[in-house]
């Protein structure tokens, strides 16, 4: 044990540590006035990923605050399209856009020059490895493909990603392509994370929750699985969290199926079903943002019930999505008190 | 067994049939040429629901179709907090909206004269009974009071219901006090619609999936239980489906703690639960309404899987969630044959 002891690489190791170890997901966002001040400045939400001044930034400062114990690159699960040349647009209020791909237009999806694209991220890892504390874990992390596919195909968020899921039913041997694709490409691009300075990397799967069993397997597992025996092929010693947001029941073996390290889960996971698969190995999450914006006991019987259901095991604390832009900093220190027993 | 045996009541009595009676929901909409016809007529979308002339052509046009097994009452969940003059409207392509409550006008509001209100939806249902074939049940409905929450506190619909869920953790007691008092409400109001002549009736929580489990329990089960004791206590032999959409593992014991009679389930159920569910009584659904979109192996493959896994239990077959407008009457037309074994 050294100073520079990184406590989330700990529990990706399997081991439980008491307090847990704290990282909110979307915690360098809009809910802290710093960051909103960077990002005026920015121009827009991809010069503000692409530029390592400002996105290293923006990584730092719920770091200086709140000392989380990890980091995670301020990038988005987006710039996978936009280095394939989909035309990505970030606008306030209305979501991310992109051209809506058509079917025979997959087959000429080019990977070509994607880590050249995606350069100013690698320089972001680096510089904030050397920025960081030595004990702070640095977190890399890529879209899963169907989560990024959903948004190739509709060229928008949708409620239920129903166009997608047509696609998959339409037009199954271009939809397999395109998972395969992303899947190998999004592995290039977190080795690449991993080789500038992360010390483990998430995979988002923010739709997963949308899908039967059957294409949850052959969408979400499948790919997944893909992607991260491509890492491992070349990095064997990376340490991988998946987040299938919403897989409820199916997440029963998608740890051991995909090969993840950590599992995420989302604040909907019940708690008996969240010690299962806490048997097989950690898992990190999962109290609803909400409650953060809400505060008080709200917040404090969340936080509660978690360290008491799931702190006799490997932990990693986060919300069970990413932090709203109305919650309250100083929520965020009492939650971040409340975990690691500091509250006054 | 008669002429006029209507085979759904059967089935929510526990009878095994084969093939299944099989009902869509949301089969009256505008995937039909002749719907659109009328609702262009009808002025806004509440003035179809409100004109019984209107509401019982739309509610009929499918039975002549397809001659399901079910007509439900054409309707809308949003009728309630209409009746309790929440200023309900509906726009095309924007979704419903009305004013959002706060929360210390939710003590005020009352439900005196909400029958009256709904008069025409009675009336609706009183001739439907009538000119509907004998062997035709017919479903009446209403919104689960979460789910009718959600839209009364944001004012519209959300991705992630985060207003509701905000508002139950900072004012519990109110945010009970209005869940039982639609649940209160909604009771007379089904019990109204059996009087008119509803066979069954199905009550939709169509955001159930968003909750953590202490909030599914207090803002979804027990809130449906007391709609449905209402109801049993005057009409102990009211036939109830309850369909909590996106509820996942939370339906393990929802049968059991609402007391209905039927649970609906939606796609993302794996067969393998869902036959545990039917284990316990009648379940009615799950087809990806998407499977209809894109017809072929992709409908006939979740077809015939359902059939397979289900139809060995008391089953009503249905989709997973409402027929999607770009849903082709054809393809319709040849799910119901495929389910009735009387496919070309």
């Amino acid at each position: 044990m050294t100073a520079n002891r990184r406590k989330i690489l700990d529990v990706l190791n399997g081991e439980t540590l008491s307090p847990p170890p704290i990282w909110l997901m979307r915690q360098a966002g809009r809910y802290l006035p710093e960051y909103r001040e960077v990002r005026a400045k920015a121009g827009g939400f991809l010069d503000l990923c692409y530029t390592p001044d400002f996105a290293v930034e923006v990584t730092l400062q719920p770091i200086r605050r709140y000392g989380f114990d990890a980091a995670i690159l301020f990038s988005d699960i987006l710039v996978i399209p936009d280095a394939l040349q989909r035309n990505v647009t970030f606008s306030e209020g209305r979501g991310p856009a992109m051209d809506p791909i058509k079917v025979d237009e997959i087959s000429a999806l080019d990977g070509d020059g994607l880590l050249e694209h995606l350069a100013p991220v690698f320089e972001t890892v680096r510089r904030l490895r050397v920025e960081l504390p030595g004990e702070t874990t640095l977190l890399g992390f890529c879209g899963a493909p169907w989560t990024v596919a959903t948004y190739m195909i509709a060229g928008h968020g949708t409620t239920d990603q129903a166009p997608a899921r047509l696609f998959g039913y339409q037009h199954p041997e271009q939809f397999d392509y395109l998972l395969a694709l992303l899947a190998d490409l999004s592995a290039e691009y977190l080795i690449a994370q991993i080789d500038a300075g992360a010390d483990a990397v998430q995979i988002f799967d923010s739709w997963a929750g949308v899908l039967g069993e059957e294409e949850f397997d052959r969408y979400c597992i499948r790919p997944v699985a893909r992607m991260i025996a491509a890492v491992r092929a070349r990095r064997p010693a990376a340490k991988i969290i998946a987040f299938a947001k919403g897989a409820g029941l199916l997440l029963g073996n998608y740890r051991q199926k995909t090969g993840a390290d950590a599992i995420g889960l989302d604040w909907t996971v019940p708690m008996s079903f969240a010690v299962d698969l806490q048997k097989d190995g950690p898992i990190q999450g999962n109290l609803d943002p909400m409650r953060v914006v809400a505060a008080g006991k709200a917040m404090e019987d969340g936080i509660d019930r978690i360290l008491e259901k799931l702190g006799n095991g490997p932990l990693i604390f986060n919300l069970g999505h990413g932090i709203t832009p109305q919650a309250d900093p100083a929520n965020v220190a009492a939650l971040v008190a409340r975990v690691r027993g500091t509250a006054a």
